[in-house]
């Protein structure tokens, strides 16, 4: 369907794929932009960026699209810094080539729409010990009994993440940091020591809409995509459609 | 953005444009399919048939569509059935023309697609008292003594839809009548006598996923629209995706 609207793509692994569970910071951010944005979930679970980099010509052609997005979220890293030598190394992408696939993610993006506001998100925070209970209550006794991230090495990739923005001039949300700023984050934030409690959700719709906010995309500023009922005259209903539809 | 994913049309008045709202059905529906199809809430607060036929070429635009959606949802009925000489009446549409717009839009979305799934949704029942509850605490002493909609007059509109879905051959859910089989449906399924609290919106959702799976638009025996993770080979990564992809 050839969209009226403007859209929004969020681009991630299963954190941005689960944004619209119940509470999810993806229903929150298309609650917000309620007739006026589409927001499209792009998210995959067990994504790390190399295999999202199969996936950006198809999701982003940089040819026919009459209407680019007009903002797209970039959430990748917790799978990238899954530890070699342990249960999800196959996920694991170095730290150098992290960083570099993500720049040839918004490089993309920009050529797609050079107007296209990019967010990048960095990966939250690990709770090792509730990975590690996780672990426990679905293999058992064969749980390995290392975790398969630390907080400290999804750090660094959440600092690259955050450095690439500024080389590149765009806005990021550090979210491993910003979940740290508060006590109990590993079990006000995490599910599962990875995945997002509600108020973790929270967190993410929080910070996405302020860093839109700050670029100028702000959903009670955008107009409606058809008129308001209040502005529809019931005895000439037409003249309201005719301005704002032709 | 040309989308990879079937699209999921959700057209109607507020209860649609309300169902990204935490627990909404559509974001319900939106965490179902996910991976699997786009849901885009066309949902227009206020809105009754009349004024939804102004927007139906530009939501279902007959040319230009290279891939139409598989489905939609048409949920009018709450405005149409707003009585006259009461304070909704701007919004009151008569019952004949209620269904002969219905007809309308649903003979038009078959024209854009014979194969798309359209679903009739009848108006949920009424609670009177809860109406005007409402009505007071936003009015005040200037509330209206009557309630400007009866669930009486709402359940003749309602069994119009039902009726025209099947003059038509298309499945249709008597909301009306669902929601009122169960006790205490005025404050459990309502949330200001029109509007849906949680579990009325985990009814709608049920209801819509049951009459999908009939028509056999099931989410889970959808494809993902690229491959599962675990079907990534880590060191021969491209071979997933040349499968699935080319």
């Amino acid at each position: 369907m050839k969209g009226i609207r403007p859209q929004i793509i969020l681009f991630g692994d299963s954190i941005t794929q689960q944004s619209f569970s119940p509470s999810g910071w993806g229903s929150a951010l298309a609650d917000n932009f309620s007739r006026k944005a589409d927001i499209l979930n792009r998210g995959y679970g067990g994504y790390n960026t190399r295999w999202a980099l199969f996936l950006l010509h198809h999701i982003f052609p940089l040819l026919g699209l009459a209407n680019p997005p007009v903002a797209a979220t970039i959430f990748f890293g917790a799978n990238d810094a899954a530890l070699l030598g342990r249960n999800s190394e196959r996920q694991h992408v170095p730290i150098e080539e992290y960083k570099e696939n993500l720049r040839k993610i918004v490089l993309h993006l920009k050529r797609c729409s050079p107007t296209m506001l990019v967010v990048l998100i960095s990966p939250p925070p690990i709770d090792e010990q509730g990975r590690m209970e996780y672990a426990q209550s679905v293999y058992g006794e064969k749980a390995m009994k290392l975790p398969e991230r630390t907080n400290e090495t999804t750090g660094e990739y959440a600092n690259q993440c955050v450095s690439l923005a500024e080389e590149l001039g765009i806005p990021s949300i550090n979210l491993w940091s910003k979940m740290q700023e508060n006590e109990g984050w590993q079990r006000k934030y995490l599910s599962d020591g990875l995945h997002l409690t509600s108020e973790g959700n929270a967190v993410v719709h929080k910070e996405v809409v302020q860093v839109f906010n700050q670029a100028g995309l702000s959903a009670p500023s955008m107009p409606n995509d058809f008129p308001h009922h209040s502005e529809i005259d019931p005895n000439n209903p037409e003249k309201a459609f005719t301005i704002q539809c032709t």
